[in-house]
């Protein structure tokens, strides 16, 4: 068994919805997580310097002595996972693979719809997967690049939420999707709204948990699960402090941590 | 006289705008422009970050060799201009003392209006200085996060822009606002819309041209003009590259100019 903490990191506190899943699937890890928050949104930046900045965070998280890493931003999963498994020593999960074979499973008529950052789809990695597990799915991605934005406004279910969302998703629905994948940790929390504008024979795809899931399948077979009695500690790092980290951690965990502040450059 | 270049820097791409209006009223200069794509925006984040940002980015100025910097960013003007301005031995500029100076000018009912980023509408450095230039203006102020975003999709004027418009300025129009600060460098790429909201009675004040006369009367003052006859360079420098540059320093700028691209953490 390993009772070394398992590492999470986001570009910013969106992945605190992973950490969510993670916390109620494995409940008996420790966990250090670090979001990124001096440098995010990682979503409209290049694949090079989206890789840089995920490396210089492995490096951190190692020195925190984790038995594995879980890249809860789909940005860096789709850029920088299989750059950062071969840089680095230790399994490192990402969360397209997981939402992928999850948007495989969910749909019926082989049409999948896949929403992210510009990043995320740019990558095409979620429709390759797909393709991969099945190829008669047909997939079609938009970005939406003012979700996280409104998300962070708060703006989650008014009218100007409802509207930007019948902008980005008319051509998916347009293409008859019966399965959507969330494929950005903020997307989860437009939830309510993005589901009434796709209506109820629209599945959503959320990767977080199936993330979790593969987690624990992975520690469960290799022998790494805890298997300390000890109260379990989950720990957090930011690059910049703002109350936007009280405010989401609120929102997603229902409880205000304190994270402390890292220079991230330095590693 | 002075022939060395002016460096202009701004968090991304926004900053162009006013670089625009620099080689407007400072045909003569050379300039060496940084916008730190890589870490942007700097708009939410805290105001230690936006400085040691900031700093990094005027220690790869000077080895351009600039004579003098302008901070074409309003959030770094307002957290960080007098800290600059300590640290380094070279005139430094902001676009908050003109536009301030601007906005006070502009209005007849004494009542002014701000819009920025969070970072700058949190440190009141617009109302402070406003207040100082004459105690008897009253100054409302009021953050709107989604006018960058709108504007990085391109949705400069339609229903989801004036929709958010009239939401975010609301507020300022209930005080009776007579003139209205665009605080923000990305906000002149919105004019039209804002001033379909606000009304012909309220006027918009862009601090990129009185940022640049400001200059221009100090380089003028201090003998510090180039004047050499040679054909002027414009040197663009970013932090990371995608095609967002390009688009909007066409927006801008008319012409597209490749940036080379640095690591910006190393300074």
């Amino acid at each position: 068994m390993d009772n070394r903490p398992i590492g999470i990191f986001d570009s910013g506190v969106g992945g605190l919805t992973v950490a969510k899943q993670v916390i109620k699937v494995l409940g008996n890890e420790n966990i250090v997580y670090f979001g990124d928050t001096a440098r995010l949104p990682y979503g409209s930046k290049s694949k090079e310097t989206v890789t840089r900045f995920s490396k210089q965070i492995v490096r951190f998280l190692l020195t925190k002595d984790v038995k594995s890493v879980i890249i809860a931003c789909n940005t860096a999963s789709a850029n920088s996972l299989e750059e950062l498994q071969k840089t680095f020593d230790i399994p490192i999960f990402g969360v397209v693979v997981p939402g992928a074979s999850e948007a495989v499973k969910a749909t019926k008529n082989k049409k999948v719809g896949i929403i992210g950052t510009v990043g995320t789809v740019r990558t095409n990695a979620y429709k390759k997967l797909i393709c991969d597990y099945d190829s008669n799915i047909e997939v079609f991605s938009k970005a939406c690049p003012l979700f996280v934005p409104l998300v962070e406004e708060d703006w989650t279910n008014n009218e100007i939420t409802r509207l930007t969302a019948e902008k980005y998703l008319k051509e998916l629905l347009d293409e008859g999707i019966d399965s959507l994948v969330l494929g950005c940790t903020h997307y989860p929390l437009l939830k309510q709204c993005i589901g009434d504008v796709v209506g109820e024979n629209v599945k959503l795809v959320d990767p977080a948990k199936e993330t979790a899931l593969t987690v624990k399948k992975f520690l469960t077979e290799n022998n790494m699960l805890n298997d300390s009695k000890e109260e379990n500690h989950h720990i957090f790092y930011v690059s910049d402090y703002t109350e936007q980290f009280d405010v989401l951690c609120k929102k997603a965990l229902k409880k205000v941590y304190k994270p402390h502040v890292i220079n991230i450059e330095s590693y």
